[in-house]
C-alpha cells in the first residue's frame, strides 16, 4: 500500500482559486496564481543553481514573501528544507548545517555574516533573483510520507536534534485545526511569529490548504498586529502570552471587531490573570498545546469550554490522542504525569538519531517530557514544559545547552541553568556557577563569553556564584532546586 | 508503512464534544454522547446476535435514527456494511445479498416482506431492541485502508457491482468537502436523501467528523425541507434538481434566512433555467458532480464562480484531479470526452470483480463513463452519463441538454429524454413530458419551441405526455426506464 498522494498543494490551490489573495504585507497583496508563478520562477532558478530532488537545503531568512516563495519552490523541486532560526549564533548554525547535511544555504544580505565563513555554498536572495532559469521537474504530487522540512529543537541533554516533518505532518496539522476551529470564507491568518518555527510555518501551509490569505509581518509589533485585526481583516492569529499581553495593553479601551475569531495561544501555560482579562474584554482566546514534534498545536480548548475550563489547553484535535503516564502506568484523572501524544501530525523521528527517536516515540506515541494532567472529562492541564525548558518570549531555551557553553569557560567548574519569572518575557534564564579553584572570573566576563557563543535571547540574565549545585544520588543536576538557591541568596 | 489510523470517529467525537447535537428528527434531538451510548448498546446486541469483526452485514432500512445507530454499531464491531436500496425488487435484493456474501440482514417490519424468503438470517429492528448485550471489542481506530461500506451501482451493462468504500474514502470525502465549502460553527446538514445512497451516507459521516447536527427526514418533502431551513437551523442541504424545483415552487415568495449557506446540487446536469431562477432569488446553489465510486461529490462550483460559470459543476475538491480523455488521449479544452477522476475518495474497486475494477480504475484514475469537457480555465461541464448518450446519424446528442430546453418552456413541469431506435439515423431522441397543471401545450408547439433553441438534429422526434417520470430513491431521473413508458403507451 502506497502512502496517500495529494496534488502539489500550491499548484492545486492556484488552479482551484487563482484570484484569491494568498499573502498580504503592508505594501502588497499576492494572489495564489501570482504566488505559484513566482514559485515556478524561483524553482527554476534554484534548479539552475544545482538544487535537485532530495537535496537538503537550509533557509536562513526573516519572515518575508520571498521566504514563503523559497519554501514552496523547494517543495516544487522535492528538496528537503531546513528552517534555521535567525537568532542563533554562528557556531549553533554551523552545527545544524553540518548535522543536516545541507548542500546550500539560502539567505539574505542582513544575515549573511552569520554563515559566510562556513564551507556550505551560499546563495543570497539578491543573487538568486539575478540567476537564469532552468526548467524544474515540478513535483505533481506530495506523498504524505515524504520528508518536507527539518527544524532543530534541543532535548534535555546534548545537542539540538532535527525534527523531520513530512508533508503528512503538515497536512494533518492543518486539517485537524480546521475541524476544531472551523473554516470560514473570510478567514485570514496573521503570521507574525517566525516561519522558522512551526507556529509560523504551519500558517503558511494552512493558507495554501484552506485557500485563505496570510498577513505576513517581518516581526511582531503589538500596534501593527492590532491594526491588522482592526483594519486588515485578520480573523485568527497565533501568538504566545507575552505577545498577547502587549497587544491587550496596546489596545487600550478599543475592542476587536466581531469578525475576529480568536487568538491561538501557544508556547506554554498562560498566566490566568491574562486569560481572565481577555475574557472580561471579550477577546476570544483558544489555549493550545503543541510543539515542534507535533507540527504545531495538537490540543486546543474548544470555544464552548473557554469559560468553564479556563486555564486548560483543552482536548486533542480530532485525529489526535493524549494520555498521561506516571511511572510507566496510565495516570488517574487529576494525577500529574508525562504528557504522551499520538496522531498523524506527530513526527516520524529525529534526523540521523535512531536512538533518540526510539526513546521518544514508542508505538506511535510521542513522550513529550512535558508534565500535566487530564481532568475527569479529559481536558488537559499543562503544568510545566519539560521539567527544565525555559520559554522566553515564545522562544524555547534548553538549560543543557547553556550549561555546556558555561562549562567551556576555563574559570567554571560546574554550572546549572533554570528559568526565573520575568514580567516582560515570561521567563528568562539564570545561571548558577561554581568557579574553578582560584578563578577570579566575574559575572560580566561570563555574560560576554556567552554572547559570543549563543543566540542573544539565550544568554543568562543573571549569574549566581555558588559553592555547590543541588544533585541527586546519582549526581544528576536537579535543576528544579536551583531556584531555591536564589531564595537563599536573597535571604542572606 | 501502515495506513493512517484515526481514533474511532463517533467515539472520539463523543469524547471531544459530548453535548453538541448529533441528530435531529421532528420529534427528538440526540447528542453525540447519547448517540455513542446508544451505539455501544447496539454493538453489544449485534455481538450477542453473533456478528463479528469482518462479517458482511446488510442493512435494509429507511432513513431513521436507528439506521444511523446500526451503521455506527457495525463500524464499532469492525463489520462491513452493505447498504441496500429499499426500492429494489426482491430479486434485485437477492442478487446483492448473495453477491456480497451477507451473513445477516438488518431490517424493519415494513420492509421485511422483501427479504423474508431468502436464506439469510434476518434481524428486525424490534427483535434487536429486545436482545441481551454481549460486550463488543470496540474498534479503537479506523484504518483509512479498511473496508467500511458497500453500495451497489449499475454499470452500462450487466449486473450491479458492489462499490467498496474504505474509511479513507469517506474521510477524504468529508475533508475535501469542508476545504471547499468551509466549516462553520453553526452548520447543520439536512439529510433527506436516502442513507443507502452515498449522498445520504456521506452526510452521516460529515456530521461525526465535523461535529455538526444532521437533520434526518425519512423521505423528501418540499414543505418539510423548507421548514427545516426556515425554522430548524439547517444551513446546508444535498439534493437533485427535481427536489430543488419543488422546494423553490413551494417556497413561493418567501426567502431563506441569511444563515442558509447553500444547496449542494448533484445527480446530474441541472437545467439552466432552474439555476437562473435560484440566482435571481438569492438561493445559493453549489453545483456538484460525483458518484458512488467517488464517495459523493468530487467536483463543486466554488461560491465566487456561481454566476460567471453558471451550469458548470466546478473544479475538483482539493485532493482530487479530473481530466478528459477522448480516444485514449487527453482532450483539448472544450472538447467533449470521458471524465476521468483521481483522488483519495475514489473507491479501490468493485467487490469480487477484479476485471471490472481493472477496467475502470487505471493507475488510480477512475474512468467514470460520463461525458463532459473542461473549459480553458479547467471548469468541468458534465454533458451526460455515457449510457444515456444518443448517437444519431453520427452526431452525439445529450439528453440533459434537451431536457433543459424543454424545462424552459412555461407549460412543462418535468421532462426526460431518451433515444429510440430509428432505421434512418440509428437513434433519435424521444421526449417524455409532464405538463404544468392546467397547461394546454401541444406536441407541435413543443417541437416548434425546440427548433428555435436547438440544432435540428437534436430536436425530439416525438413528444409523449406522461403523468410521472421514473425516478430512483434519490429522485434522480432514470432515463433508461423512459423507454418502458413508450411500450406502455403502445399497449394502451
Amino acid at each position: 500500500m502506497n502512502s496517500t498522494e495529494i496534488p502539489n498543494w500550491l499548484k492545486q490551490r492556484a488552479f482551484l482559486t487563482p484570484n484569491r489573495i494568498a499573502l498580504k504585507t503592508e505594501n502588497e497583496e499576492i494572489s495564489f496564481l501570482t504566488l505559484h508563478q513566482n514559485v515556478v520562477k524561483k524553482a527554476n532558478q534554484l534548479t539552475f543553481a544545482g538544487i535537485q530532488e532530495d537535496d537538503v537545503v537550509s533557509v536562513l531568512m526573516k519572515n518575508r514573501i520571498e521566504m514563503v516563495e523559497l519554501i514552496h519552490a523547494l517543495n516544487y523541486i522535492g528538496a528537503v528544507t531546513v528552517l534555521l532560526n535567525i537568532k542563533l549564533s554562528s557556531s549553533e548554525l554551523e552545527f545544524q548545517l553540518k548535522d543536516s547535511g545541507s548542500k546550500i544555504v539560502l539567505t539574505e544580505d542582513d544575515l549573511l555574516e552569520k554563515v559566510i565563513h562556513f564551507n556550505n555554498e551560499i546563495i543570497r536572495l539578491k543573487e538568486l533573483q539575478e540567476l537564469p532559469e532552468k526548467d524544474c521537474a515540478i513535483q505533481g504530487y506530495f506523498s504524505l510520507d515524504q520528508a518536507d522540512t527539518i527544524m532543530y529543537t534541543s532535548g534535555t541533554t546534548g545537542n539540538p536534534k532535527g525534527v523531520i516533518h513530512t508533508y503528512g505532518n503538515h497536512w494533518w496539522s492543518a486539517i485537524g485545526s480546521s475541524l476544531n476551529l472551523g473554516l470560514y470564507q473570510d478567514d485570514c491568518w496573521l503570521l507574525s511569529v517566525p516561519m522558522f518555527h512551526i507556529s509560523g510555518l504551519s500558517i503558511l501551509y494552512k493558507s495554501i490548504i484552506y485557500g485563505i490569505p496570510a498577513v505576513i509581518h517581518e516581526s511582531f509589533d503589538p500596534k501593527r498586529a492590532n491594526d491588522a485585526i482592526m483594519n486588515q481583516g485578520v480573523t485568527i492569529m497565533s501568538l504566545v502570552s507575552v505577545m498577547l499581553k502587549r497587544m491587550v495593553d496596546e489596545l487600550g479601551d478599543q475592542s476587536y471587531p466581531n469578525s475576529f475569531r480568536g487568538m491561538l495561544l501557544g508556547g506554554g501555560p498562560a498566566p490566568k490573570p491574562l486569560l481572565e482579562d481577555c475574557l472580561a474584554r471579550h477577546i476570544p482566546v483558544f489555549q493550545t498545546y503543541g510543539m515542534t514534534e507535533t507540527a504545531s498545536q495538537v490540543v486546543t480548548l474548544a470555544p464552548e469550554y473557554s469559560i468553564s475550563k479556563l486555564g486548560s489547553a483543552g482536548k486533542p484535535l480530532f485525529p489526535v490522542e493524549i494520555k498521561i503516564e506516571k511511572d510507566g502506568m496510565l495516570a488517574n484523572p487529576n494525577d500529574v504525569g508525562e504528557i504522551v501524544v499520538k496522531g498523524p501530525n506527530v513526527t516520524k523521528g529525529y534526523l540521523n538519531r535512531m536512538d533518540d527517536t526510539k526513546t521518544s516515540i514508542v508505538d506511535g506515541w510521542l513522550y513529550t517530557g512535558d508534565m500535566g494532567y487530564l481532568d475527569e472529562e479529559g481536558f488537559l492541564f499543562v503544568m510545566d514544559r519539560r521539567s527544565d525548558l525555559i520559554i522566553s518570549g515564545g522562544e524555547n531555551i534548553y538549560p543543557a545547552e547553556l550549561e555546556a557553553v558555561l562549562l567551556a569557560h576555563p574559570g567554571i567548574l560546574e554550572a546549572g541553568v533554570t528559568g526565573v519569572d520575568d514580567e516582560q518575557w515570561g521567563q528568562v534564564p539564570a545561571a548558577f556557577v561554581r568557579k574553578e579553584e582560584g578563578s577570579i572570573v566575574t559575572d560580566d566576563e561570563i555574560i560576554a563569553f556567552c554572547y559570543k557563543k549563543l543566540a542573544h535571547y539565550k544568554v543568562p540574565k543573571s549569574i549566581h556564584f555558588v559553592d555547590f549545585l543541588p544533585r541527586n544520588a546519582s549526581n544528576k543536576l536537579m535543576r528544579r532546586k536551583l531556584i531555591g538557591l536564589l531564595k537563599d541568596e536573597n535571604n542572606d
